[in-house]
C-alpha cells in the first residue's frame, strides 16, 4: 500500500460500493473494499437462483476479479464492527483476527436489510431473499419439503407443504410468486407423477394495489398478469400471525403452508448506526446532495441505506439505480475534495422501473413515461439484465440456461445442498 | 404404483444405483431407488468444484430427471435406517416422517466413505472429498483461509494457512493436489497482489510409490508430473497426527498446515452392516458371482460396497467402472430371477484407468495395456468425462468452464458461500 496517496475505505461491494470503487480505480488513491462475502451479488436475479433457474455463481462475481487489473483497489473480506469516526479508524473482524484499518475518506455502502415492521416475531418462520445464501436456503427449503410432500399420506398436510405465501406486492414480489408458480407447475409436477400434488403460490399485499410506485395501469396489468399465470393474490389485509405451519391475514383468514417468502420491505444497514447520528424513518441515514454524511468529517454514504430528499421533497427511492449513481457521485466528490475541485450535488437519472412476472410477462415503466407490458416488457427485461450482468462467462452461462430452461422448462440446478456442519465450523474458523 | 408388478428396491443413486435403475427403467418391475440427495454425482469431478473450476449443479443431476420419463421409476429423497431382510421391508426416514417400504428384490449400490485406518480421531481436523457437499466446503475452507492469511501479519501462520496437504497417492489425491496447486499459483495469487503469498501443496504417501495399480513406469511419469507441476510428494511415511494448524509423519516430519485433505482410502458404505452377514476387510460384503447377497433371499449389492473375487482371487477394485458393471448386472439377473431365465456371473469388461494431474498432464493405463502420459492422455481423459457426463446441458456448461478456464484461467465460481444457520434448520426439517 503506497502510503503517500489519501486512503478511501468502501464499505460494501453492492451496487452502490461497487461503483464508487470502479470510479476510484487507477486514480491517485489507495482503496480498500470491506464485504462480508468476497462476491458482488447481482440481486435483481435472486429469485431466479431460488426457483432453480440459475446457479448461485451465475450472479455472483469475485470482488477480486473485478478488481485484479486495478492495483490500487484492494478486498477485504471481513465484518466492521465500529467506526471511530473521530480518529477516522475502522474496527474490522477477519476470521479470527481484528484488524484497525485507518481511513482518510469512508463510503458507507452497505445497503439494506428486512424488515418486519416491527413484528420480529415474524422472521422465526420466515425466509427472506436478500442475499445468495437466503436464495439457495429458500431453494433447498422448497424442493425439500416437495419431495418430502409426496411421501405424506394426509392431504391436509401435503397442501399445507406445497403451499407458498410470498409477502410483499413489490418488484421481488411478483418475480419471486411468479418464478416459484412455473417451478412449481412445469417442473416439479411433470416429475412427481406417482401422487399429483395440489400446489398453491399466493401473493399476500396489505395494501390494495400492487407495485405501489407505478401508474394505475401498469399495476392492473401485473395484478392481471400474476393471477392470468395462476397465482392467488390477496390484497389490502397484512399478515397478522406467522406460525411455522400457517399464517393468519388481519381479516381472518387462515393459510397453512409451510413456506412464506418475506419480500415485504426493507430497512437501512445497521452500519448506520455506528455514526451517531439521528436515523429518519425506515433506518436510514441523512446525507447530504453531496452523498456526505454531515458531522462526520471525511464520511459519504450512498445506496439503500441513506435518506436524500429530491426537490419535490420526496426521498429518493432505494433502488439499484440510485446507489449505482450515488456511489459514483461520492467517488467523484472524494477526488474532488482531493484535488481541490468542487463537490456536485445528487441528481438521479431515473430510466424507469420494471418487474418480471414468469416467463413471458413483465410490466415495465420506460424513463417513468412509456408503460411496457406482457412479452415486449419481457424481452426488455432480459436484455436489461443480461447486459448488466457482470462478466463475460456469466452472462454466457445466464444465456444458455435461460434458453434452456426457456424451451425445456428444464432444471438441471435443482440440486439440494446442504452444508456439512462439522466442515462448516471449518471453513467458517478458516 | 402398480401393485401387479414385482417391487425392486434401489439404495443408492450413485453409478451403481443409477445404472441398475436404467436397465430396470421401461421393464415389468416397480423400481423405488432411494437416496440421501435428490441427485446423481458425478464424483470423478468432484475435485474440480473444491478447485473452483467447475459448480455444484455441473457435475450433480436430479434423479428425477433422469427418469422423468421412464414412469415405473420412482424416487424417493431419505435415509435407509434399517433393513429387515427376513419379511422383506426397509425403514426409511423422510424428513419428520418414518417410512417402511416392501421389497421383492432390493439392490444394495450405497458405495463406500472414507476410512482412517482405525485413525478416527483425525478426522476431527480433516477435509474429505466424497460428497458434493464436501467439495464445496473444502472450496469455502481453502477460499476463506486465503483471504485471511493477506491480512495475518506472523509469517509463521501465515504460511500455515496457505499451505495444504493432500492425504493418498490415488487418482483422487493426485487430482486434488495438481488442482489445487494450479488454483493457488495461477488464479490466487494473482489477485493478491498488495502480499505475495507462499503458498505450497504436498501430497502425501505412506507407500514409496503413487497410483499402486499403476505399472512403475506410469508411477513414475506421475510422480514427475506432479513435481514438475510444483507439488511436493512425500513418499515412504504415513501420518501420525493431524491436529488443527499442524500433521506429523511416522519419520518425525510436521508440516504446518490449516488444512488436510483426506484422500487415503475408502471402506465399504455401513449399510453393509444391516444385513448381519460377516464383512470382508475394509467393510465390503460379500456377494456371489450374480451379485446376490449370499442367504439373503430376492437381495443384491453392487459396487464399492461389496467384495468380489476375479478368477485371480483379486477382490475387483473399487472403481466406478465395476459399480456400473454391476449394477447392471443385478438388475439383469432380477429381470432374469422374474422372468425365469438364467443368472449370468459377473465379467468385468477393464478399460484400464487415468489419472489427471493439472491442466494439461495426466496418465492413463488404456485396457491395462497402453500406457500413456502427458498432454495426451489429458486430452484423453478429458475427452471421457465429457462424454460420461449426464446431460447436455451440463456438458455443455462444463465444456465452457472448461476451455475458458483453460484459456484465461479465470474462476468465476470462486465464491464463499456459507448457509445461514437459522434458514438451514429450516430447509432441514423441510
Amino acid at each position: 500500500m503506497n502510503t503517500q496517496q489519501p486512503r478511501v475505505i468502501i464499505v460494501g461491494a453492492g451496487f452502490g460500493g461497487l461503483f464508487a470503487a470502479r470510479t476510484l480505480a487507477n486514480k491517485p488513491v489507495d482503496v480498500l473494499l470491506i464485504d462480508r462475502n468476497n462476491f458482488h451479488t447481482f440481486t435483481p436475479l435472486l429469485y431466479q437462483v431460488a426457483t432453480c433457474a440459475l446457479d448461485p455463481s451465475e450472479i455472483a462475481y469475485p470482488v477480486r476479479t473485478i478488481f485484479r487489473k486495478n492495483k490500487n483497489v484492494r478486498a477485504l473480506l471481513g465484518n466492521v464492527t465500529d467506526i471511530d469516526y473521530t480518529n477516522k479508524s475502522l474496527t474490522v473482524q477477519v476470521g479470527e483476527q481484528t484488524l484497525q484499518e485507518p481511513y482518510d475518506y469512508l463510503v458507507l455502502a452497505s445497503g439494506s436489510i428486512p424488515t418486519y415492521f416491527g413484528q420480529d416475531v415474524f422472521k422465526e418462520n420466515a425466509l427472506e431473499l436478500r442475499t445468495l445464501s437466503d436464495a439457495v436456503n429458500l431453494r433447498n427449503h422448497i424442493l425439500s419439503l416437495f419431495e418430502e410432500a409426496t411421501w405424506v399420506a394426509d392431504e391436509a398436510v401435503r397442501e399445507a407443504m406445497t403451499t407458498i405465501v410470498v409477502v410483499g406486492g413489490g418488484p421481488t414480489g411478483l418475480e419471486t410468486a411468479g418464478a416459484i408458480y412455473e417451478l412449481y407447475n412445469h417442473v416439479l409436477n411433470r416429475e412427481y407423477l406417482h401422487r399429483e400434488l395440489q400446489t398453491r403460490v399466493i401473493l399476500v399485499e396489505m395494501q390494495p394495489y400492487l407495485l405501489a410506485p407505478y401508474p394505475d395501469k401498469l399495476r392492473q396489468a401485473a395484478l392481471e398478469q400474476l393471477e392470468s399465470l395462476g397465482v392467488e393474490v390477496r390484497l389490502g389485509s397484512p399478515v397478522q400471525e406467522v406460525a411455522k405451519d400457517h399464517i393468519t391475514l388481519a381479516d381472518g383468514t387462515r393459510i397453512d403452508t409451510h413456506t412464506l417468502v418475506w419480500a415485504a420491505g426493507v430497512k437501512g444497514s445497521p452500519l448506520a448506526e455506528m455514526l451517531e447520528l439521528p436515523l429518519q424513518r425506515g433506518g436510514r441515514l441523512p446525507i447530504l446532495p453531496t452523498t456526505e454524511v454531515p458531522g462526520r468529517a471525511g464520511v459519504y454514504a450512498v445506496g439503500d441505506m441513506t435518506y436524500l430528499e429530491d426537490a419535490s421533497g420526496q426521498p429518493y427511492p432505494m433502488l439499484i439505480p440510485v446507489a449505482q449513481q450515488q456511489g459514483e457521485l461520492a467517488a467523484e466528490n472524494i477526488l474532488a475534495e482531493i484535488g481541490g475541485g468542487e463537490k456536485r450535488p445528487f441528481r438521479y437519472h431515473d430510466r424507469g422501473s420494471m418487474a418480471t412476472i414468469g416467463r413471458r410477462r413483465a410490466v415495465a415503466w420506460i424513463y417513468n413515461k412509456i408503460p411496457m407490458r406482457g412479452y415486449f416488457a419481457w424481452l426488455a427485461w432480459l436484455a436489461l439484465h443480461l447486459v448488466t450482468l457482470l462478466g463475460f462467462r456469466n452472462r454466457l452461462n445466464v444465456f444458455i440456461n435461460w434458453m434452456w430452461n426457456y424451451f425445456t422448462y428444464d432444471r438441471s440446478v435443482r440440486i439440494i445442498l446442504e452444508q456439512g456442519t462439522q466442515k462448516k465450523e471449518l471453513s467458517a474458523s478458516g
